[in-house]
Formats: structure tokens, C-alpha cells, sequence
């Protein structure tokens, strides 16, 4: 056992950095990228017994920058992983206080703390239906006076001949609206930036995403979408309620906080489509590593109580109290499984819809990958972003005024869609529906002008229409409404329109704009088969198609299949489209993935996010964990010297979250993080150097739940001269049984611990147990599967 | 390190019996259960480098019977854990052989593989579905048969006033048919009685029940199905079909065995009920326990190829090719939303509904229970349980004809409900729907029996018409159809006979049986709701009320929840009703639970399985791995005598199926499993003494797959005096780094790492990395949460 106190120097490299943590993912960058790994052989601090020796070996490369509270420079290139995400930690720290505590708890409380949860639950799914029914009813007051304003004006214009005038007037309106909303983003909440799936699914994979789960977030969500009027309550995953409540403080884990942001997730999209189970499984398929009965249940109690409180304050609101049975916020009315039955030989024709879909989802998110690439690079200020954003609101205004003065497909007004009839949309919209205007709901009025009397303006139906409603009239609209040249022009025009939108700093969805852009072209590959044809009948619907061509851009776009089916499923209220729906994701998905990841993906990886797939790559089975953890580890011993411990954790460049603790022969026998060590010197759990007596002080597990998840840094708190004397004894705190693997661990192996068991820190041993290094999410991220075989991501400060 | 060589006698319990696993685990058993723990300390054997000693310390309780294919006892003692029931493993043996197999394989053969998976869940769901047709087919031809039977019996004895004749005759007739299944079933494939869930969630936990995947059981189910016509597809669970090809030879492994297993349950379900998604989510709630995507997609695609397959073959059955836009087998009638609206204040009633569920549905299991009890004391001979089968054949026609002869609820025919008409259906049964009788399809013609003409007998409508049938016009019959005391005479005495029927020697399930008293009792309290209040319209419906008690029902029997929901929801096509049956299905399981556990959890507890639940005992932090693990353990060492090997294999005592491999100083250094030992010993694969050359053949991975999943038991392969002393060099085969913990790591960690990435065995060891014990799933399983606390087990070889 000689040999190993040779080893003098153990020192780590950073799991994360704790401080830079509350910097903001999105739309922050500049120029060059940090050069790779900078932190990975920080200074080195081995500790044997009360030997401390510090060894200041290698360069230190203070990223001073990433102290304040946004770093100017993000990576864009692909190949970087940035360190600055914090991981969250699934795993329970199974100590002496949390046995002690188990121990107190009666067979009685572990009760309570499980209705407790599902309490919880509950008040989730309450309130995200209380939302979504509130962003309802204010959008429909917003559109309802919107349409006072623009009747007013066009009745001005009209007669006058100035529609110019009317035109400048609506897009310097929108570009108004639309600024304020992205001032809010830019300068106070980047996080509510896009569609916020990303950012939930990067939670639920373990990354700790800054304020995802804060109320201020969800605030600004909620005022945005008010503005903008687009796919809303998805973002609705409202889960700050449970730190309201002081009897919940139980819950102050990251584990129990998963397991609530799922339930937000599942409730929102619940609200949304009105798809219960779809939010349960885009929870599942999104999010959740691991699949436990109890868990899942709860999901789906906060998902139907989100259908549920909607529906119930809906029906209050329109004077129809207790009426139950209205579908989600989104609603693609029912299609009728009688008429609209298909058949075997329709099943090749949607296969080939979805490898179209595929494919235009794959060309949408090239673009808006370069696209997001330049924003990266220069668009990062906020006034920028704002300007950005308010020139696509008037571009897009403008392009679909042109389109709809130029376009002179008038249809005869005496067909029999009145539901559609776009002049009548202010009164539906004061009786049920949501209306989600794509920043230009103003314009849903003007569809009968262009045309003679009697007739109407198709292009206008589809472009000026909410984008909702749009779908909603390619689907369910009589054959003959639309003809292909406005469909084709309509497909074309806002594919590029959508793809400029997603991404901007504003609270803007992908899922409504895909499936208008897919409901369009469906709809058109629906009546040129019904003229190649001749028997007509069958081909008589091209609605039909609409339904499988949006199933298949979405699903080409975003890369989801089995949650998508469900909520298409349930958003139509029809069951017999399952499979072709099934197919036609599964085709897309396969046809897209084959050139370019999913959008969701795409945004991820362009943040450098350290995310974890599914399963580590195929080929890896040759890496072991010795070339893959991190190594030399900062580690602890059982009983150590404060000074040391604060000397750890103040230096900048090592910012090690998790530390091992060793007895005597650099002997495992423990892990220890930084957060409980700063409540310990918080606390003064010293033990003084005559070791005649303990603190007066007894620690108890509350102490450190009070402090999450918000610890002091190390900077706030002060140890005299004195104190760094002193001795800390871990003992007690520290977690006796990490999870541990040997050296010649295979990286598939560990990566299936580390994923199954949501882990932040493994431990790698040696056949002796002793501490060779440490594996961490970054170590296991680094690794994916490129074009050319098993690629290495680098790591940088950013 | 001296210290550790004092220790000389290493052994262990039993993991599993290898050779007792083909035993039946139904109704099969005696009077008296074996005490427990017998083998727990077998014989030592403890080898340090060539030393070999056979230490014969304990008495050696060689079970010879468990030898034999069929142990004549089986314990009714709940607090037993039966030892014979084996572990599926689904971790990867990552050895040289593996890494080597793996180098050699390109990108594009895992493409191959990944895709391969894909086409063979797409052929189990495609068999699934052409089986589901072939029942139904089959089913009603039967149906068509026996009318004519019947119509000729009855009209000649109606006239001649001998209805007696007329019911003895179909109670032989009917006992009859139930014997030849129950023959089968009792005589020749005991998996198969039951309704197949019970073993499918078994299978899924990763416990080894022998047969049940294989085609003999497939096929008996399938010949009982169309004997018996009860829920039939819930058990084609066909995954039989992955060993016939030989180019899937890579998926002989027990992962991705159970991954198609999955597959199968979600595919019959999904069939069974037109609910795909339900069948993918019953498969993940009774089986998989841990969510990967791409399963779930495989398992997606299965259930859907199943229904797409079931309703393309039916089209073409009822000559209507191509028109896909059918159902699954059973289905209750698509519900309309518009007309069956609920209103808030009838939520409290359905909850009230829910708690009137699980009472009734653990009043059932409770019932049952003890009946199970019974035939595992008395009725565990073949001929026994067929004579039972036909008593209950028998009892039930009789009950059936004299509830009918005695119940005067005539229902004059004039109303608007020719549809639910019994005497017209056998017209209907001629066209599409599948007829599940349970055991009295015959009677359902007598109806309009024992009434003046015009009037028909309402009881006989929901007694002897098949199940399904009588659930979809409890559902859909206009209020009025049937009078209050017909429907409480009818709950009560179907409750009985259905209670007595489950766990006999048929392939008999309790999902429809379940749904009807449900039906029942809700359609009553809908109808006494509908007297007590004045106000008329929303209470006029009683339908709605039997489809929250079908719910309520079936719900308190067998306790799923989301899975439930979800089928309930595809199978009346309706998404309205999700919310209230999802409260409903939650009150019942809650209320249900409070009394005793579910129906399935009931047989599995019966027939002593280690089943592993989703968690470990929530107070069980306390108990730590040393606690829990089988001690000692017989190690190997790396380069093993022959001798020792077979002598440790051979022996009966102690039917290990892990070994430990170490080197040296006892330092854990592999993992060897049983199997892996009997292969190499049957090449031969030996090392000669003079240690100068390796064996002439290489092993490779394919000799592993190729000897799965039946390998020959130690006593087959013979090894001569002059191999024993060769030696054995398992490098290159143990699994070089298995999962290990150390000594102190509690119960509910070990439990997590064991369930979350489906273990065999977990080596705990010492803080020198050497070797103290194993824990296996059954030291797991042991520990359950009883009434008092924390219950131990007691494990017996039976």
C-alpha cells in the first residue's frame, strides 16, 4: 500500500461552476469560442492527513467573466460543451441525518408526504389550468379589441382608397406590440425566449437550467404570450407554487422538484391540445429517464386537472358553468371517423407525405440553424434582438399584405363553410375558441376586400386567419374552398416566414406554424390527387390529407412521434387516424434525421447544453471509464481542516461540485458536496483542534433543505483566522455509499448508471477502492455519435 | 492484508434452481409448506489458487423432488418466497468475447440491427393481429354453430313444454366444452390457465416463468380462446415467432427477449381493445422499469401494425376490403360527446361510484383469494380442477336459466332498441363483432322466453347475451330498458360466479366479466339516481353511470390506473370521459388498496414469486446491504480447476447462478454466471496443466447465443478424470466489472440500482474491494411492506 502515498498531487476538474450558474443560456454570444478543457487540470489539492499541501502546478485561467452574471461570449461552434450548466442531482444523499430523520418519521408521515405530493400534483394542474384559461380569456379580449381598432380603420380606408396608409398603420402597430414583448425577453427574461421545450427538456435530463422553474419566468411567459398571441400553454409548467408553502418543505430536493417540473410539462400541453395522456407521454418522452407507476400517475392526475380547472373556469366564463366536456385551449375540431374513413392503398400515399415532411422539416431546420448560428454571433445585444424582432413583425405584415392584394383567388361566399367565413371570426372568438394570431390578427378582417362583392379572399382565409383557425378551415373546409396556387404560394411564403420567427426573443412556439404550414400543403397534395385521379370520392376530402401533411411537418420539425400521435390523436378527438399518424411521424422522423437533427435538438446543442441521450453511443463499448472520467479528484479527508475546505472552495478556476472522501490510504469512503459544505461553514460545524468537544450546534437535514437551491457562495461567508484552524468532521453528512465503478469500466456501462439512476457524480475506484478519478455528466456528454464515427465534444468555460 | 486469508470458507445461497425452473407454477401444491431458508447456508467451497477445499460443514437438504419437472408442493402461506423461480438478466456481459464481437462490427451492422428490431416487433405485431382475427373468426363460426343448435333445441322443447330437457342438455353440453379446455390446460399447459397477465407481469419484472413465451402456450391459449370465448387477445402475446429466424440469432438474450415480450402485451391489448396507446401503456405499467424512447416506439409500432393488422383482415372477412377505420375485437360503442355531457356536480357521485368499486372489487379479490387458497390445498390435481371447471359450467347455466324462469321484467319490444334485441344476435354476430361468452352464449337466444309475445325478458338480456354484448347495451340502452331489481339480482349473482370462475383451469380473464357487473351495479345507480331527483335530463342517462361503474369495477379488481384510463378512453372512443374515469379509477385503487391488494398482485403473492415492486419499502433505509446479502458466497477464482468447477455446478444443494471471480487476496475482479460455466465446459475449453498452450477452439459469442435459452444441465456434460485436472481460464468470459456496493449501502439503493438497470446479481463487497456476499433478487423481494412495518419473507424451495 506503499506506492500509494507517492501520489501527492489529486486534483479535479470542475463538475460545474457554481457561480457562473444563473447566467442566461440563450442569445448571449460573441465571435471566437474558448479554447477547450481550460479548467480540467486546475490546481491540484491532496490532502493526507493534516498534511495540506497545495500545489500550484498548472496555469490558473480565472474566467472572471463567467462570475458576473452574463458571460459575453457563448460558444456557436458545435464541437464545444460548455461548463458553465449545473447538473442536477437525482441521486438521495443517504447520510447519518437523513437516516436519523427516516428513523423519526412514522409509517404515518411517509403517508402524508405521498398525498402531500399528490396535493402538489393537483395545485399544479390547477393552476396551469387557471393559466391557461386566464391567457384565454385576456387574448380574447386583446383580439376583441384589436378587431374594434382595425374595422374602424379599414371602413376609413377603404372608402378613402388610402389602404397603404392602413398598412403601415397595422405594421408599425404590430412591430409596437411585438417590441414590447421582446424588451421584456431581451433585457429582464431570456430564459422565456422561444418555445421553452427546449429548456424543459433540458431539466428534465438533469441540467439545471437558471429560473426555468421560477415564477418571474412564468410571468413574463404569460404576459408575452398575452402580446403575442401564439402556442402558449405549453409554456405554462408552472411549479414555483411549491415553494410557497412552508409544509412542503420536504420537497426542497432536486428529485421531487424533476418530478414536479414533468407534471408542469404534462399539465401544460394538457391545457393546451387538450391531450391528457399526450402530456403525460411528451413528459415521458421529452423527459423522464426512468419510469416509476407512482410518478407517472401523478403526472396524469395533473394533467387531467389541468383539463379539467380549463374547462370548468371556461365554461364559467362563457356563462356555461359546469359544462365539462370542452376539449383544450387548441382544437382542431372533430373529424368524423364515418366519413372520413381511408384505406389500404392511401397508406403508401401518407408514407410518402411523411417523407416530404421529412424533408422540409430537415430544410427548416437547416435554416434555422444558420439562422440561429448568425444570431448567435451577432445579434447577442438586446436592443438588436428587439430590433429583429420587431422588423419580422413588419416584414411578415407586409408580405402577407402584399400576398393577399396580389392574389386574386376569389372563392364565391355562397358555399357552405359560414363557420369559416373569416368575417365572423370576432364572434366566435368571443364564444370559445382561443385565437392565436401569428403577430397579425389584425388582418383576419380584411379577407373580404380584394374581391368582389360576394365573394372572399381564400389566401386571406389562410394567411390572415389565427393560425389555429387556419388549420382548423383546412381541415374541416369543403373540397373546393382553397385552390392549389394560394395554397402552394401560402405553403411557401410562411415556411420561410415561421423559420425567420422560431428563435427570436420572443416567447414564440414552432408547433401551431408547423402545422398550418403542413395543414397547407397537405391539403394541396390532397387536390392534386384528387384531379390526377378520376373516381373522385375518396379523394373528395382533401382535408384528410391537411390532417396527415400537418402530422407530417411537425413531426419532421420537431422529431417527436409517440407523444405527437397521441396529442393529435386527442386533439382531433379521433382515434382511426392513429396509425397513419403513427406512420407518417415515424417517416418524417426517419427521413429527417437522416440530414439534420430535430429543431428542439438543434437549439440544445447550439447552447452547448452537456445533454445526455438515451443511451451512450453504439460503438463506445471500447472507452473505458479510466479514459473517460476526470482525474486527478480534489478529494477530502473524513476529518478535515476548515481552512482547507474553504481554500477548495474559493478557488475560481476548480469550481468541483462533489468531492470524495478518503480515510487514511486515500481509501473511498465517501462523497461530499460543495453545497452541504457550505451550509457546514454556514453553520461553524466545527470541531475544535483539542477535539474535547463537538459544536453546540447539531445540524439537522432542514438546515440544509432551508438553504436550496439557492447556497451563499463561498465569497458571502466568513471564516476567521481562527476557525481555519479548526477541524470539520464529514462524517456524519457526507453520503457513506456513492455509486462506484472500476477503472475498466466500459463508458456504455457507466453512462447506463448515470442515466438510469440520474446521477451528478460517479466515482471511479481502483481494485483497491481507492479514488482514481470522477466521472461527471460533461465527461459522459462529450461523447456523440457523428458522421464519421464516435466524435469528442470539447469543453469550454462559456 | 493477511487477515482476509483466514477466512476459508466462502459459500452462498442459492440464486435461483436451475433445474426446477420448468416446473409449473399453477395449481400445483399440498397441504403443508416447507420451512424456510433450507439451502441459505449450503455447502462452502472456497477456493484460493489451486487449493481446493470441500468443506461439507452443513447438512446437505438435496430437494430431490425439485428435481423432478412437476414439485408436488407448492406453498399457500403468504409469508413464503419460493426459491424455484429463476431471474431473468438484463444486464450486458461486457467480456473480451463481447468487445471483441463489437470492434468487429461496423456502423452500419448496429443500422442493421436497430432496424432488424424494428422489423421483428412489426411481425409480432402483425402475428398478434392475424391471430386476433383468426379467434375472432374462428369464435364466430362457433357462435353461428351453436345458434342453430340452440334454435332447434329450443323450438322443439318450447312446444312440448319440456324446457328442463332443454336446460340439461346445454348444461352437459357446456360442461362439456369446458372440459376439453380444461383438460388441456390441467393436464398439459398449466401456464396457460389464468388470464395470462399475472404471468406477462412477472415475465416483465424479469422473473423467468418458464414457457411463457413460447408457441405450445401461444397456441393453447389460442385453442382455449376459441373454446371458451372469454377476453381472448389479451393473452396472444405472441413472441414465439424471434427464434425461428436465424438471422435474429443476435437477440438471444434475455433484454431483448423481454423488450418483445413488451411488444406482445402492448400489441394483444391494443388488439383486443382497438387501444393502441392503452397497450403500450399497459405494457409499461405492469412490465417495463425503465422508459428507453426507442423501445417505447418498437412497442408503439407493435400495438399499431396489431390493430392495423386485426382491421385490414376483418375488412376483408366482412368483404370489405381496405376499409380500415374499424376497432379493436371488443368495443363498447363509440360514446357521442355532445349527448352525454357531465356537469360538475356529478363528480362527487362518481368519486362515490369509485370508493363503491373498490369495495366491491376487494370484496372480489378477497373472495377470490381464499378460493385460490383452496384449490392450491385441495384442488391441485388435474382431474380435480376439470371436474371444478365443469361444476362451475354447470352451476352457471343453471343459476343463469333459473334467474331468467324466475325473473318476470318484461320489456315490451316496441321500443327503439332493435339493435340490442337479443334474438337478433346472431345476425349481427355474423358481421362483426367478436362474441364472448362466458360459457352460455347458448342462452342468449331464449330471451324472449318466459314473457307474452311483444315483450322480451329484460334479465335474460344482460345474463345470456355474451358479456361484451350485454356491457354495450348496458352502455348504450335507452333508459327504462332494464328495471332496477333485474340489475341488482344480476350484479349480485354474475359478481359470485365471475369471482368463482377466475383462477380455474381455463384460460379465463377477468376484464369483461369485471366491466359487466361494473355495468351493472353503475346502469342501477344511474337508475336510482334517475327516481330520486325531479329535475329529469342530465340523470335520464343511465348509460354513463355504467360506464363509470364498468370503470369502477374493473378498476377495484385489478388496480391499474393510467393504462386503464387510457383503453377505457380508446375503447368507448371518446376522450370527454378521461377526467372521470381517471377520479374514478383512482378513488377505486386508492379505496381498494386500503383493504387488500389487487387481483394479479394476489395470484403472483400465491404462487410465492419474487416479484420486485417499484420501490423499495419506504422505512427500510435501516437495513443495509449486509443485512440483506446471501453470505458467503462461492467465489471462483480466474484460473479455476475443472474439478472444482463441475463439482460446484453439480452440486444440488446450492444451484447457484452467479459466481464471483477473484484473484488472489479474494480482490473481486468478474462476474461468471452459470450458464457461461456449462458452455465452456461443454466445448471443453481447458487450459492443460503445463499452462503451455491455450485449447485448440476459440470461443465466441455466437456459442453463447446459440446454447440460449435452454442449456444442458451439468449432469449431461461429462468431463473425464484427466479434464478435471485442467484448468479453466475465465478471463476472457466473466463480465469484468459487475455492479457492486459496498457493505453499508441500505436497502432502498441496492433495490435502485438492482430495478432500475435489471440485475441478477449485486457482489457487495468490503472497503479493500473483496468480496462479502451477493444480493439477489429474491434477498430483495424478501422485504414488503405488512401491516405491522417492515415484513421479512421466508424463503423455501418449493
Amino acid at each position: 500500500m506503499a506506492n500509494i502515498t507517492k501520489k501527492v498531487s489529486w486534483s479535479s476538474r470542475a463538475d460545474e461552476s457554481g457561480l457562473a450558474g444563473e447566467a442566461t443560456p440563450l442569445l448571449n454570444g460573441s465571435e471566437q469560442p474558448r479554447h477547450s478543457r481550460q479548467p480540467s487540470g486546475g490546481d491540484g489539492i491532496f490532502q493526507i492527513g493534516r498534511l495540506s499541501t497545495v500545489d500550484l502546478e498548472e496555469e490558473i485561467t480565472s474566467d472572471e467573466e463567467s462570475l458576473r452574471g452574463r458571460p459575453k461570449e457563448i460558444p456557436h461552434n458545435e464541437k464545444l460543451l460548455s461548463l458553465k450548466y449545473e447538473s442536477l442531482d437525482y441521486d438521495n444523499i443517504e447520510n447519518q441525518l437523513f437516516l436519523e430523520e427516516e428513523r423519526r418519521m412514522s409509517h404515518m408521515s411517509f403517508r402524508c408526504l405521498e398525498i402531500s405530493r399528490w396535493i402538489v400534483c393537483g395545485l399544479i394542474g390547477f393552476l396551469t389550468g387557471l393559466i391557461a384559461c386566464g391567457i384565454d380569456i385576456v387574448v380574447e379580449k386583446l383580439a376583441g379589441y384589436k378587431y374594434e381598432a382595425v374595422k374602424e380603420n379599414i371602413e376609413k380606408y377603404t372608402e378613402a382608397g388610402g389602404l397603404s396608409i392602413s398598412l403601415v398603420l397595422w405594421v408599425v402597430l404590430n412591430s409596437a406590440y411585438v417590441m414590447v414583448g421582446s424588451i421584456i425577453v431581451a433585457f429582464f427574461e431570456p430564459v422565456a425566449a422561444g418555445s421553452g421545450i427546449p429548456q424543459i427538456k433540458c431539466f428534465l435530463n438533469g441540467i439545471k437550467i437558471p429560473r426555468v422553474v421560477r415564477l418571474k419566468v412564468r410571468t413574463t411567459h404569460i404576459l408575452m404570450d398575452s402580446l403575442e398571441q401564439k402556442d402558449a400553454p405549453l409554456k405554462v409548467k408552472s411549479t414555483s407554487l411549491k415553494r410557497d408553502f412552508k409544509i412542503f418543505e420536504y420537497f426542497r430536493r432536486d428529485t421531487e422538484k424533476r418530478d414536479f417540473v414533468s407534471a408542469g410539462a404534462a399539465a401544460g400541453v394538457s391545457a393546451a391540445f387538450g391531450a391528457p395522456v399526450g402530456g403525460v407521454l411528451f413528459s415521458l418522452e421529452e423527459g423522464a429517464s426512468f419510469w416509476n407507476q407512482m410518478l407517472t400517475w401523478r403526472i396524469f392526475f395533473a394533467s387531467m386537472i389541468s383539463t379539467f380547472t380549463l374547462n370548468f373556469f371556461l365554461s364559467i366564463h362563457h356563462k356555461k358553468t359546469g359544462e365539462l366536456s370542452n376539449p383544450g385551449l387548441i382544437n382542431f375540431g372533430t373529424f368524423d371517423s364515418e366519413t372520413m374513413a381511408y384505406n389500404l392503398y392511401e397508406v403508401p400515399l401518407f408514407i410518402a407525405m411523411g417523407a416530404i415532411g421529412g424533408l422540409l422539416g430537415a430544410l427548416f431546420n437547416f435554416l434555422n440553424n444558420c439562422l440561429t448560428m448568425f444570431r448567435i454571433r451577432y445579434v447577442h445585444r438586446p436592443c438588436l434582438q428587439v430590433m429583429e424582432a420587431m422588423l419580422v413583425a413588419a416584414v411578415t405584415a407586409t408580405v402577407s399584405f402584399t400576398m393577399i392584394y396580389f392574389c386574386n383567388d376569389c372563392q364565391p361566399l355562397d358555399k357552405d363553410h359560414t363557420e369559416e367565413y373569416p368575417l365572423q371570426v370576432h364572434t366566435h372568438a368571443h364564444t370559445h375558441t382561443h385565437t392565436h394570431t401569428h403577430t397579425h390578427t389584425l388582418f383576419s378582417h380584411v379577407s373580404l376586400l380584394f374581391c368582389a362583392d360576394g365573394q372572399y379572399n381564400s389566401m386571406a382565409t389562410a394567411f390572415f386567419n389565427t393560425p389555429e383557425r387556419s388549420v382548423r378551415s383546412l381541415f374541416h373546409n369543403q373540397p373546393g374552398t382553397y385552390n392549389p396556387q394560394t395554397l402552394g404560394l401560402f405553403t411557401l411564403t410562411y415556411f420561410f416566414l415561421a423559420c425567420w420567427t422560431y428563435g427570436l426573443a420572443v416567447s414564440a412556439g414552432v408547433f401551431i406554424p408547423s402545422l398550418l404550414i403542413g395543414a397547407a400543403w397537405g391539403r394541396l397534395c390532397g387536390i392534386l390527387l384528387g384531379q390526377l385521379s378520376s373516381t373522385g370520392k375518396i379523394w373528395a376530402d382533401p382535408g384528410k390529407y391537411a390532417l396527415i401533411g400537418a402530422a407530417a411537418q411537425l413531426g419532421g420539425i420537431v422529431r417527436m412521434t409517440l407523444s405527437l400521435t397521441v396529442i393529435m390523436m386527442e386533439a382531433t378527438g379521433n382515434v382511426t387516424y392513429g396509425f397513419p399518424i403513427m406512420l407518417v411521424l415515424m417517416t418524417a422522423k426517419i427521413v429527417g434525421d437522416y440530414f439534420v437533427e430535430g429543431l428542439y435538438d438543434i437549439h440544445i446543442k447550439l447552447q452547448s447544453v452537456p445533454f445526455l441521450h438515451w443511451e451512450a453511443p453504439a460503438t463506445s463499448h471500447w472507452l473505458t471509464a479510466r479514459e473517460v472520467m476526470s482525474s486527478p479528484v480534489t478529494c477530502l479527508n473524513r476529518i478535515e481542516k476548515v481552512g482547507t475546505i474553504v481554500d477548495i472552495l474559493s478557488n475560481t478556476s476548480t469550481s468541483h461540485n462533489g468531492f470524495p472522501v478518503v480515510v487514511q490510504p486515500a481509501k473511498l469512503c465517501g462523497l461530499i458536496l460543495r453545497s452541504q459544505l457550505i451550509v457546514l461553514l454556514k453553520h461553524k460545524v466545527f470541531v475544535e483542534l483539542a477535539r474535547s468537544r463537538l459544536t453546540q450546534r447539531k445540524l439537522q437535514l432542514k438546515d440544509f433543505r432551508d438553504a436550496y437551491p439557492r447556497f451563499p457562495p463561498i465569497q458571502s461567508i466568513h471564516v476567521s483566522q481562527d476557525e481555519r484552524e479548526c477541524m470539520m468532521d464529514l462524517t456524519e453528512f457526507m453520503n457513506p455509499t456513492p455509486y462506484t465503478v472500476p477503472q475498466e469500466t466500459s463508458l456504455p456501462r457507466v453512462f447506463k448508471l448515470f442515466r438510469a439512476l440520474g446521477l451528478r457524480h460517479v466515482v471511479v475506484v481502483n481494485d483497491e477502492n481507492k479514488v482514481v478519478g470522477l466521472v461527471t455528466r460533461k465527461d459522459l456528454a462529450r461523447y456523440h455519435m457523428g458522421k464519421h464515427g464516435l466524435e469528442e465534444l470539447q469543453l469550454a468555460q462559456t
